[in-house]
């Protein structure tokens, strides 16, 4: 029998975005990621609340951010990050970037051959913030990751991106395989990392390195989804020396946006 | 004043000696790390803890071991390993692997131009043993490191290498600038990676791809100690396209193995 006191869908849905939305601030920490964040001229931020220890580390990144901080006692610092992370002292509340749609981040700047990275439910933080790091270095336009099953953009999420997150659009996605197709129709070469393919991302890059390219990675073991292997243009390995072993994910998405770039 | 009942230095060094060779036992944790270790004929295994339901699971291993298994009640496990490593019921004790000398390793098979990792006071174990992985999967002979300030061989290093400690040469040696002259004088070329140089890697191997060569690799932060920089016979950087940001030490690793095979 329907309840009859039971909210109708709609009304759920919505009181249920309104939550989410109001819930889209994540607390940072640590001198290096909440110095880079207060530096950002793009980012939102609400509180900061640092040591005296601390603030005068980050002085002239307070000054140049305009927050006033509020006053921590080291021995008893406020509970709003998880126990045991190292904040060093500072904290500071912000909103999530807005990097726009995916559409936009796609299109190249007219001078280098665009390429994105694109995780399928890779979670770990740590992996992500490292590749979050290679994008950056090697000029990736995004990082692209659904929005379920991937690593939130949170304060340990910053601090292994080490300042990169404030600067490398990580954008989440609802459907991956429809960005996929989407990029397809932008005229994007969507590759899927696969140890177990037979064609190299070398072979499949030759004669195309001015081609706007996507490089898909799954997480370590299952690797990617069936959705995510039959969306892609082509799969593609790493050109390995032995037949022993696997690349953490992170080191794979670094030496495939490498080869990808490489002059042939 | 001298103390009289203080042990001549030769007595103290001696019993730290076997003190340090009677705790070189490591517990390895987890059922992929606890499997690799079981089926490596190479490594001397001391004890095995596990529960039933692991043991059901690692049946083959165990029996290709030959070893006895404890049987713990997965409520009680025994507490050999840190709190809060995930062992997945399964815990065995073993001896770090000999590996041998650094100059049997660093000799060529005659076929490929052999490639070392050397990494000058790189302390996280998720780095190293993600670098493990890379040096496994491009082939290099060895991953070196100094005995101090460096990684130990520990369940947690093993956990990350994912199988890589079993297979790959993890060597830590006790001056990493003599190791560094001694793999000179076998006709290395030793290149210190430094994002600061001038000079690119790929510039660095042109025409010189069929030598030997050794990467050494700094902590992220310091980088290269000055008697490190000294010693190497160049100081090169990876070919970045974008000027921010910096790589993750593994992913720095795992793109200069590359970059440093790739055919030219």
């Amino acid at each position: 029998m329907k309840n009859p006191t039971k909210k109708p869908k709609w009304v759920v849905e919505k009181e249920q975005g309104k939550k989410a939305e109001a819930a889209q601030t994540l607390w940072l920490f640590g001198l290096h990621a909440v110095r880079d964040a207060l530096l950002n001229p793009k980012r939102e931020k609400l509180r900061l609340i640092t040591t005296l220890n601390a603030r005068a580390k980050l002085e002239d990144a307070i000054v140049a951010s305009g927050m006033e901080p509020e006053m921590a006692d080291p021995r008893k610092f406020p509970a709003v990050i998880d126990p045991g992370s190292v904040h060093q002292g500072a904290v500071l509340e912000v909103r999530s970037l807005d990097w726009g749609d995916l559409e936009s981040l796609a299109m190249g700047d007219g001078v280098h051959a665009p390429r994105l990275i694109l995780l399928d439910r890779v979670t770990d933080p740590h992996n992500v913030g490292a590749i979050l790091r290679s994008a950056e270095v090697f000029g990736a336009r995004a990082v692209i990751a659904p929005r379920h099953h991937s690593a939130p953009e949170t304060g340990a999420l910053a601090k292994t991106a080490s300042g990169a997150l404030e600067r490398q659009p990580y954008v989440q996605v609802r459907n991956l395989s429809d960005a996929i197709v989407q990029l397809q129709g932008m005229g994007y070469l969507v590759l899927g990392l696969d140890g177990e393919a037979e064609q190299t991302i070398e072979a499949a890059m030759e004669g195309r390195r001015d081609r706007a390219v996507a490089l898909v990675l799954g997480a370590e073991g299952p690797g990617l989804r069936a959705k995510t292997r039959e969306t892609c243009d082509a799969l593609v390995k790493i050109r390995y020396f032995s037949g022993f072993g696997s690349l953490n994910v992170s080191n794979a998405a670094a030496v495939a946006l490498y080869a990808s770039q490489a002059e042939g």
